[in-house]
């Protein structure tokens, strides 16, 4: 089964997101809005219980962490993606760090940018349209994450989350 | 914001159902298949923590339950639903009792009927037509549940999951 494991940020946030991704994200019914923390994998049934444990003590170990949204910006010309872009800080790399460890590893395909995406697959033209209306906008947003989620996905390539995981929670 | 409880059952379960809610539920592309134990309910962003601190101790106490779905039915003349129909057992019903309890407290619209839609807002004829054929058809699948889910509701009318529990989990 193909797994996942990201961050839904605010209602306000998704809220935004989505009113770009109803028209430039070819998957936007696919799965609300979000940060990828860890690109889709595989495991076998057998293993998920031991991994979920993984995910577990990394949450507890990891703290809240900040997310700081400050432009727009473009994965062009190596995908035809349109995303916000989240600001690097100590917190969401070592969390992001961590989930690549132990029974997670695994070669990551491109270095770790954080972004959440709002249109992907885009015609050359319409990304080109779209980004050079998005730079002269701007965007200013703070919040702060204190959880993640583990998804899996259907056949019908839509994700369902199995699990939440509360950041810096020794409860 | 809107909120609404529900389980969502195993991916075998979820594909079954999307094969029918693709072409016959209107919702389907806002949140995967699904059991609902609480219909959506408003609350303020101030409650929430009080509310989810409930749900926690309400999940550590109840007890993973047997979902059992044996049958297709239709809710027709009330509403032209056509769902997979869940059996009663003690353990789901406490769970959900205790989902309307305390600070949770809501009068229901209707009773609950353990079920997962499979269509809705169908035109008569088409849900007439589709009944007639599931009628026919037989489906017997078990599995245990040994989670729930707390989602919200984004502007597009989408759900986004805001936490998950384990049932029966006192750690």
């Amino acid at each position: 089964m193909k797994y996942g494991i990201a961050v839904f940020p605010s209602k306000k946030l998704q809220d935004i997101a989505n009113s770009y991704r109803k028209r430039y994200d070819i998957k936007y019914s696919m799965i609300p809005p979000h940060l990828t923390l860890k690109d889709p994998f595989d495991i076998n049934e057998g293993e998920l219980e031991e991994m979920v444990e993984e995910i577990r003590n990394t949450a507890k170990e990891c703290q809240p962490f900040k997310l700081h949204v400050y432009k727009y910006s473009s994965f062009y010309p190596v995908t035809n993606t349109l995303y916000m872009k989240v600001s690097e800080n100590k917190e969401l790399l070592e969390l992001q760090e961590k989930l690549d460890q132990g029974p997670l590893q695994k070669k990551r395909e491109h270095p770790f940018i954080p972004h959440i995406t709002i249109g992907q697959e885009m015609n050359y033209d319409e990304l080109s349209d779209v980004f050079g209306r998005l730079k002269l906008e701007s965007i200013e947003h703070e919040e702060m994450v204190d959880r993640f989620s583990l998804l899996y996905q259907l056949d019908n390539g839509a994700w369902t989350v199995h699990e939440t995981f509360l950041l810096g929670n020794d409860a």
